[in-house]
């Protein structure tokens, strides 16, 4: 069971024009910065208020962000779910029949554990999983 | 200035089987069910833990939510920030030269004042102002 929406995940061509862009469209402020290689992204994490956006930034074509920038262009990427357990989680997932992108946690932003769901389960909805 | 993510909408093709897909995938419980003429949808709001999703079921085809469906599919459609004066937010953006979809606000599910800002503003993400 999911406990909160962590965070909405937006892909980007241009991290700090954007960065800048939700600054001032929303006061939205740096929470974190990091280069995820294994997930082929520079990503910046803002706090709108009490909520969260993740900026994804592609670091080259053949990355799943690059991709998804050639094909749909900048825009809503992903949602991520906050869960207390996500070894469990995917338990009950796979059981159900629930079609998994990452059958195992890996590492993502701030070392969270995290696994991304196939958008097949959830009508076209890329959702992460994710756990602190 | 943005509170918090009031909500993350989602387009869908069928408002029961999506309902029951959340339910089942994340826990969700609806909170709110309701047609919305003006935007010629059928929504429902679920709630997510403390957070909430809202999804979309378009009246017919030639509607914006049809539209969107026809072109790109069912997933990710808007993202909802919550401010605390929405005729001053969206006086704020007309000055900065933010591109605005709805001059004034206009009601919204839950009887809630919203307005939409234009993708070319956000870097293609459809954001929606909302204030209770």
């Amino acid at each position: 069971m999911a406990l909160n929406v962590h965070h909405v995940g937006i892909a980007v061509t241009d991290l700090d024009a954007s960065i800048e862009s939700y600054r001032s469209l929303l006061g939205a402020t740096v929470e974190h910065r990091e280069t995820v290689e294994d997930q082929g992204v520079e990503a910046a994490s803002l706090q709108v208020g009490t909520s969260r956006i993740e900026l994804l930034c592609p670091l080259g074509p053949d990355t799943p962000v690059g991709k998804f920038l050639a094909k749909r262009g900048p825009g809503l990427h992903h949602v991520a779910f906050e869960v207390a357990d996500l070894p469990a989680e995917l338990e009950r997932l796979r059981a159900d029949g629930v079609q998994l992108i990452d059958e195992t946690p890996r590492r993502g932003l701030f070392g969270h554990q995290v696994a991304f769901v196939h958008p097949e389960a959830t009508g076209g909805v890329l959702a992460e999983f994710v756990a602190r």
